[in-house]
């Protein structure tokens, strides 16, 4: 974590100017405002941070155009409209890469059928199995375990202990961190007197180009037809993704949300957190739902959707929902009222 | 994925007649009515589907005696009452299974003192530890972890990547997916001063014969005493079941389910996605609970159980939720008003 | 699981007395009151066990005073004021550890520039990146990854497959269970023009000393500056916590929560199950959570708090939750009964 540019190749980066006294400055990091030293470049993600603007020791500060003013005068201003944006690509600047060398680790178990480019490098301990293609400059992390007939697209990066079960296929710079499982069988069962009888999971998981699946999130493969992540998803941890489950380019989703099988979520849609949808639904583009939500009927309209509640102390939750149980009874009750103040009338 | 099959001996293996006419026809798959081609066979899963068995390219149809005269005159009929469960019993002719041979592979490490019948196949990169003891025709995938004094009965296949701690039962022809974690600590400390003394979970887990288990699903050690999942209970992926939880026979529990401690679940449950059931409840055979339901108290009726909210559209969300807090207050109003009314009288 | 003690040794581990009478008796194990045998001990853990103690067959029970004269003669007994306490201590006795000698098994595979203590014992399949630091006794378990420039502290315990990315550090004394993940990137993207631009996550994950963390919970690394769980912290199985987040020291969290981004929580906080808070809050020291509660403002009071819903049948339930979807109208409905009540007067 020690790379350094000098400011005239950040601004250059982000395609900006910077006035010509200190486009040498030496540049280490990226930093919040509050924090950043004189080494560092900062951002202003927020109006309500502007205060910070002038006390910043920031080597440099992207704001946009209404702000630069604000500046003080040691540090240097790089002019952007959308700060937030630019920050997101100078952390490509300093990101760390554990060093990986093309070619497959003495201790890696590989399947003679295997077709590995050679600029892949598969790690330590890793196993792939028979028939699967692994792409041009793909880095396959210690103890993946890489099943049988699958495929992983050039440039795509498998952290450790990565798991696609047979037949799963990648895309292109697919990110996937540990603990990711792809094509695990899809919950299907038939009662037949008292017992469930298995319904083997004959579909697939197909993952598209660009897409990032965060920590032990698990995507199961289709029952029958295939599970399918469009290009450039984004799925954060521990989310649960049913089989048969289509989900439309760039949607993102948060951390721990469930999707039930058969569900068809739409492109460019945001889905917070801890929420619940079940399946068989359809859920239209643009759809932003918020955190905790349950989702038990097709979202038809593009929207923002929430059914949380709220927090409160124990005793006044207590009290509260001790009447969500009578709430019908209480609208009857309403009701009885209004009508009987009707019939006085 | 290229196996096939005469149309006669599917017909065979569900127990169902069909016309000399149609019996050699070469079936390689299944399919849904809609994408059924000429070599699949499908099935009607729920009458509003009976449309489409007028249309359907499907080389043949299982359906129930009522809608068997709707089926096109190309395509043939397999009467049978439960199609679904026919369609369960038929995916099992198609399912992949990736090769296995019997016997360890070579870069395991096995302890000495474990016993492995010679029919079951040890994969690459699998640990086993002392005292292990694996029956016949089991298969351990890429990468388990099988802890010291477990045990693995006859026919149960473990995906990549499973671990089980040390001294975990699991019984015959259970089927383990990968990520799953059988056997870690339970939740449990002791407050001492601010401090947390832990509380060694001197308990195992025991999980009886035709038990599935989804990917990345955790089920804990007893405390005291084991937990025990019970012969025939399917979990889907990402539930975690905690310490000296009982789950009785049959009982299916969709994903991202959380059990809390010495809780039990009797025979028969349906329990749905993201629930929440608090720990020390008894739950009786024969509850089906929603998805997101929390379940705080014991449930002593077999029925239908739910607590989920509806979604709505952030606007109309945000004026009712805000009432949640004031519904007790609500609530003492109209009771003011119906006992103001009363004295009106 | 074969250990044994003499009362004597269990009483003076606890600080308690003991009646010469009874202090050779030989114990091998702790047990509930209703199950114990006359080699065990119990204790009572709450008054309404009470009962119990007349018939117990325990070799031993701990109780508090007051409760000490109910127990029959044939069972010693060991006053303590705390016995859950007395418990939690009593089980370090008894736990099983698999046995493990000091040293690097031959499959592992450590980078050259990794500094590990000789009293470590780093297990079978595991892979140690470069410029990793492990302490003294740590045991690294089978097939973890340690990844490159990571730190674990002496005397930590990382069971089967663990996953640390690089540059993570983990304190002493520190237990981590099968499938954690520590170091994944947070979920952090800027929208350009309809694509997701990744931000590089630039900090790192600090676990402190005492901490343990359950089955497949992630933390997440940070954006700029590090995720830092504090001293003493226990988190169950499952949990996500997402990048920058502060854990104060002492603080204990159940399975399935998740914590969204860049939110504090205070010291010596509780917080049960499925519990889901959202990014950027503030929740104080002393804070306890009740199960599937949604957090989605900063708590700056100590207390309890709560939001979830009861369960119902669900014929009951769809009665209620339809008026949730009214309970602004039915609100203001009562405001308008009561001012026509008003202005009638």
């Amino acid at each position: 974590m020690s790379k350094s540019y000098c400011l005239a190749e950040i601004a250059d980066l982000i395609g900006c100017e910077v006035d010509s006294r200190w486009q040498d400055r030496r540049i280490t990091g990226l930093a919040p405002l509050e924090t950043a030293n004189m080494e560092q470049v900062s951002f202003i993600s927020h109006s309500k941070y502007k205060k910070y603007l002038a006390t910043t020791k920031a080597a440099a500060v992207i704001t946009p155009a209404e702000t630069a003013r604000c500046v003080n005068a040691d540090t240097a201003v790089l002019i952007y409209p959308d700060p937030y944006l630019a920050y997101a690509k100078l952390t490509h600047l300093f990101a760390y890469r554990t060093p990986s060398i093309a070619g497959i680790h003495p201790s890696a178990v590989i399947d003679k059928s295997a077709k590995i480019a050679h600029s892949a490098s598969i790690g330590a301990q890793v196993v792939v199995e028979e028939g699967v293609v692994i792409g041009e400059n793909v880095i396959v992390g210690p103890g993946c375990v890489i099943g049988a007939h699958s495929t992983i697209g050039d440039d795509s990066y498998c952290y450790a202990r990565v798991t696609l079960y047979h037949h799963t296929q990648v895309g292109k710079r697919a990110i996937l961190h540990s603990g990711v499982v792809l094509g695990a069988d899809g919950f299907g069962f038939a009662p037949e007197k008292g017992q469930w009888v298995k319904i083997e999971q004959l579909g697939c998981v197909l993952i598209g180009d660009d897409v990032e699946i965060g920590a032990n999130t698990t995507v199961d493969r289709g029952a029958l037809g295939d599970t399918i992540i469009h290009n450039g998803v984004k799925l954060d941890n521990q989310i649960q993704i049913g089989h048969n489950v289509k989900i439309g380019q760039g949607t993102a989703i948060a951390g721990c949300t469930a999707v039930a099988g058969s569900t068809t979520i739409g492109r460019h849609c945001r889905i917070a957190g801890l929420v619940g949808i079940a399946g068989h639904l359809e859920i239209t583009d643009g759809v932003v739902i918020l955190g905790m939500s349950g989702v038990s009927k097709s979202i038809l309209e593009p929207g923002i959707y929430a059914s949380g509640i709220p927090l409160e102390s124990r005793e006044s939750w207590a009290r509260n929902v001790i009447q969500f149980k009578h709430l019908n009874e209480l609208a009857k009750r309403v009701n009885q009222l209004e009508k009987r103040e009707q019939s006085d009338e």
